[in-house]
This record gives structure tokens, C-alpha cells and sequence, in this order.
């Protein structure tokens, strides 16, 4: 399960500022502490960026790749910011992400086969909403993969995101054990070994995080793990959470395991 | 997944000497912190006990019991100290364990249903040794299962253990991955709910305890909740694991959950 650190978001203060100032040298300064913190790839997450959206886009891409040479996830919902991100991409970008939101499947979706890239297609129903069953969610993925042939982007390209609920939510649980099922049944269901990424922070969206929300966050993304999940995004300064990340990959991967070396 | 609190163990020096000195204070002092720290259960494990078995039993059983109402697993491969044991309980009692090596077959196995008790069946070979793979496991629980039947133990009583193996084992994860679909496929495989119980303080056996090996325990112990696992022994001094098997329990049970009741 590769860890992606989720903390390059718009809405952390330090980020929204450096983007006003033009100054990369904070985002340099969070992605090489992601990076140490144990984060395998860095998701931007920038909202739709507004005005001036593309050069926006460039300039927090072009700061990220002066820090790291890890892969980039490109996140936001507005087309022009995404291709502008992925042409300013030196490194390896994923498109994060498209659903069956017809303006997400006519703007995003294409991009995919344009710029030869990974993308990641959410779980959701054409109005934006998670589905309460498996089954459904599991029909979600069918229609996901269909629009993909559609758009001639190769299934391998496809990585399916079946969408954390947060624990505040009154059926928070009930969904999150549909997860665990719908990231186990994918590969069956799609008929070949589709990948997944899911969105860990999402869990305990709401709330103040301390032990009971740590502890939320290591059993549920080992969960994940076992049920086959191959990405996950995290906040990488949560040491625990990391660490046990760590010891999935360590259980579940064929490669040789020592304590020194796991 | 309920927390059976493997700490009260003979090979402890404190737990050594106060059955040596027959003072029951420090072992209530132990059992007071182990119920606090969260087990529901308690393991008295014992070993054979040698000289004396039946009545050292009775002292352990009797200590343990003047601390807490929580559940004892008699824990010895002695059979007399077993029946001791039960008979010196006035709560419940759960035999720790047999397996198909013939003596336990003969001389535990019986004590299941005339002491009306559950009992833990191990999946080892009549040698006493663990098989490799998920199928050679499924088949010894068939056994087991069968072995319940002849001795008329009712099928209800048998609690499954699939036996974690150390990681320092060079197959060690290739056989906890078997447990983990062992566990999954018993209800399946036996054709009723069949409980299951699992040691996973043998997952780190034979190394320091450090933050590795607790990642590998939270991570390893979620895997075990979410493949169905019902009761797990471990170690409740260990903060990290204990708060990840609560929060596991709060993730998969259908009680109302709220982030300060969970």
C-alpha cells in the first residue's frame, strides 16, 4: 500500500499564502517533510483555483518538483488547472480525479488518453453522492470502467477510489465496511487486477485528532490493506499511522522481511 | 473482537514467585492493571506446573478471581491442573486448548463437555506442528470439528485458534497471511458460525518491543478483526494495540457509535 501524503492542500493556511506571495520556499520546505515523513507521492490539492487557475497550478507544481522527484496526484475539479498542472509535471502525474458527473466525464475524463496518464475515478453517482450499498458502489465502478473504454482510456490506466465516509456521519460505518468489500470484489467484478486508492483522512473529518482518532485511522487503513487496497492518502505527519502503513506493506508484500530491514 | 489479556504468565518472575510464596497480592495487583488496561478476559497461563499442579492451579484460578469478574482461559496442556482449575472457578471458564496431538485429544478434549466449558482448539498437526498452507489448515479444523463431534462437545463450544506465527520465521508471513484467510473461510468451510481466537503477541515473539513491533501488532490485529476474528490474546500494556483493537470493535459492530462513546 503506497503512502501518499495528502497535507499540500489550499486550505492549510501556509499553502494559501505561499501561493499568493509567489513563494515557493515554504511548499519546498512541506513536501521535503513529507517526503522524510514516509509520503511515496504528494497529492496538490488545490480546490478549483479561481482566477488565473493555470498559472496558479504551474507555479505549485514547478515549487513541488524543485523538492522531490516523487509522483505528483493532481487534485482539484477544474479541467484547465489539471492540464496545466500535468504539462508543467517534469515527474509522474496522476489525475485526481473524475466520477460520473457528466461535466467531470466530459472535462476531466479526456485527459487521461491526452496526456497518458493515470487517473483516479471516485465512487460516485452522476450527482456527485457516495451510494449507500456494495452492490451499488459496485455498479458505480461498472459504469466508471465502461466510461474509460468509452473515452479509449486503457483499463490499466484506471484507479478506483470507492470514497471513505467520515465516522461523523450517522451511516459513517455502515459505508466504510461497504469499502472494505468493494475494494476486495473490484478485481472480480472488472475482471482484471483493477488498482485502488482511498482518501484515510476522510475518516476522522470532523474532529479533533488525537489516540481515539489515531487509533480509528491505523485500524481501518490496516483494513484497507488486507481487503487489497494499492494507494492510500494520509496525512503523513501522523507518525503512527505511517508506521503501521509501514508494517501492512511489510505483512502483505512477497519481498524478503527482516526487523532490521521491515 | 474481545481482548483477552495474555499477560499472567508463569514464565513472568513476579507471577514465578508469588505462586512459589502462595501470595496472592501481587497477581491481583497484575489482574487489577490488566482489567484497566482493557482485557475482558483474562489468559492464566500456566505450563504444566508440575508437582502440585492441581492445588497451584487452585491458588492462580482463586487469586484471579478475588481481582475480577472477568472470564478465565485455563491455560496448560496439564489436564488435571485444567480440571483443577475449572473446578476452583466460580465464573466462566474457557479450556486453553487442545489440538489433535492424541494425548490432548484423550485427556483435555473430554473435559469440554463434562465441565460444560468452551474450549480453544489449536490448528496443529498430531505432531503439534502449524501446516503451511490455507487448505492444510482448513483441513485440520475439520478435523477438530469432527473430533468435537465424536467426544460429543457441542460444535458451539469449539473456538478456533489458526496460530500466529513469529515473523522471525522464515515463512513467518506467508503463514500469517494463511491465518488471515483461515479465519475468513471457517464459517464457510465448518458450515456455522465458528468462533475463532488468535495470540498475536506471537506475531513479535523472539524481538525487542519497540515502535516497529507495535506497527506490526496494530497493523496485523486489524487484519485479524476484519477477516472475522471474535477474541484476541495480546499483551494490554501495550497502549497502542489495546486502543487499535477498540477502535476495530467500534469500526465493525452495529452499536450506535459516536466519538465519545467509541
Amino acid at each position: 500500500m503506497i503512502v501518499v501524503g495528502d497535507n499540500l492542500q489550499i486550505t492549510h493556511p501556509m499553502v494559501h499564502a505561499a501561493l499568493r506571495d509567489s513563494n515557493p520556499d515554504p511548499l519546498k520546505a512541506l513536501v521535503r517533510r513529507m517526503e522524510a515523513a514516509g509520503a511515496r507521492m504528494i497529492d496538490i490539492n488545490t480546490g478549483p483555483l479561481g482566477k488565473g487557475a493555470e498559472e496558479k497550478m504551474t507555479f505549485l507544481v514547478r515549487a513541488v518538483e524543485a523538492a522531490t522527484e516523487l509522483p505528483l496526484l493532481i487534485d482539484t475539479a477544474n479541467p484547465d488547472a489539471m492540464a496545466a498542472g500535468v504539462r508543467a509535471a517534469h515527474g509522474r502525474v496522476i489525475l485526481n480525479g473524475f466520477s460520473l458527473e457528466p461535466r467531470k466525464l466530459k472535462h476531466i475524463l479526456p485527459l487521461a488518453p491526452q496526456y497518458d496518464a493515470d487517473i483516479i475515478g471516485y465512487l460516485l453517482d452522476a450527482r456527485g453522492r457516495t451510494l449507500p450499498t456494495v452492490d451499488d458502489r459496485l455498479a458505480l465502478a461498472v459504469e466508471l470502467h465502461q466510461a474509460c473504454l468509452t473515452e479509449k482510456v486503457p483499463q490499466e490506466r484506471l484507479i478506483i477510489d470507492p470514497v471513505v465516509t467520515p465516522l461523523l456521519w450517522e451511516d459513517g460505518r455502515t459505508q466504510n465496511r461497504a469499502v472494505l468489500r468493494v475494494v476486495q470484489a473490484l478485481p472480480e467484478v472488472l475482471g482484471y487486477d483493477v488498482r485502488t486508492v482511498a482518501g484515510l483522512s476522510n475518516l476522522t473529518a470532523g474532529t479533533k485528532f488525537s489516540d481515539k482518532q489515531a487509533a480509528m485511522e491505523c485500524a481501518y487503513g490496516a483494513m484497507l490493506a488486507a481487503s487489497g487496497l494499492d494507494m492510500v492518502l494520509l496525512n503523513v505527519f501522523h507518525e503512527e499511522t505511517v508506521r503501521v502503513a509501514g508494517a501492512c506493506e511489510a505483512l502483505l508484500s512477497e519481498k524478503v522481511f527482516t526487523w532490521e530491514t521491515g
